[in-house]
């Protein structure tokens, strides 16, 4: 275990804490306090890092995300339990704003004509979204959801598609994990450009000093 | 409080935890045991639930993001504090695939003439998911990074413009509040859309017996 500590550069007691939550398969044992751990295990402990520091998973999600790697599931299946893991969705009550939020969403789903189950925790994340902007006093922060659906469209396709094509040659679970991979990093990503590119849109409209300059356009 | 946590919907150990953090100000003291609450409260405790439960921040982040409501900061430093709340960067080792994914980003931003500090946390929020798909031996997901970047360079312009349009006529607080609440919500927003614009693009490419369709039309 020191050996698989050093070649991925994980702590021994986090490498114990994934054994222990199934997150990594055994080794190989070959003494009583002794056991083989192969090239498959580095990459493993790669892949959990990756979800958890750089995707931001929780180790809930993370370890269904893993579930779905190492289960009987099709790919299509696999891809889904990425998705839905990043987003999570706490109970919350039922209000007016919120049933008039889903409505939205539904009616935005119809729109574009997406087919996405009635489970899929993308409707609630969205439709919370649109219910806190109302609560909070800022209704038309909802008007850019089609701006937001129409760019996120455009992606999905185009990021779904090299998932795909990455993995068709190396059999199912190395596909699969491809899949995982770019699904929960490809969000990580996205949020970090959107941090940047904000940071842009503000120094531009607003400079250092912080005066409006977009007054000054209109 | 038991009042302010009827009107908030809030329970009372969560007021009081909110109260502990400083996240929410004390109330008007009228009594040993009594404190007069007004709506003012009833808004925050709006706004501190919707960053934590809405848009899924640590509470060390939503302190960092209420400080910058509640502080003299302008408006373009506020806004700079609900970017920066949104990525998390831990801290990790510097090896060939660090420094060669930092280089890349620093590319991208000069190619776009991206107006961004040195220390923006999107940078290296940004190296690290090229260099985990490096690692991961998935180099090639990372060339979806223009891509991202003119969605997110789009998008980033009109909702800067969206939440500075929405706050000028009521006061630097207001403003600040909007910004706040529109840059850290609308995160969320944009995860909740490409969660199902994933789902329907894997079911258009995939369909859910999970045979790839895309193959077909090769």
């Amino acid at each position: 275990m020191g050996e698989l500590s050093r070649r991925s550069g994980v702590s021994v007691p986090s490498i114990k804490y994934y054994l222990r939550e199934g997150m990594l398969p055994a080794g190989e044992r070959t003494g009583p306090n002794q056991a083989d751990y192969g090239e498959d295990h580095v990459r493993r402990l790669r892949l959990v890092r990756a979800l958890l520091d750089v995707g931001g998973l929780s180790v809930a999600a993370a370890k269904e995300v893993l579930a779905a790697v190492d289960g009987e599931v099709s790919l299509y299946e696999a891809l889904g339990a990425a998705q839905d893991a990043l987003v999570s969705v706490p109970e919350g009550a039922e209000d007016e704003a919120s049933s008039t939020a889903r409505a939205r969403v539904d009616d935005l789903v119809a729109r574009r004509g997406w087919s996405v189950t009635e489970e899929n925790p993308g409707r609630r994340a969205a439709a919370d979204v649109l219910a806190a902007y109302t609560r909070l006093g800022w209704p038309q922060f909802g008007e850019a959801i089609d701006d937001y659906a129409e760019a996120m469209e455009q992606l999905a396709r185009r990021e779904v598609e090299s998932v795909l094509a990455s993995g068709s040659d190396d059999g199912r679970e190395r596909a699969v994990e491809g899949a995982v991979t770019g699904t929960v990093l490809g969000g990580s990503l996205l949020l970090a450009l959107r941090v940047m590119a904000q940071a842009d849109a503000s120094a531009r409209l607003l400079g250092e000093d912080g005066t409006d300059k977009s007054a000054a356009d209109r």
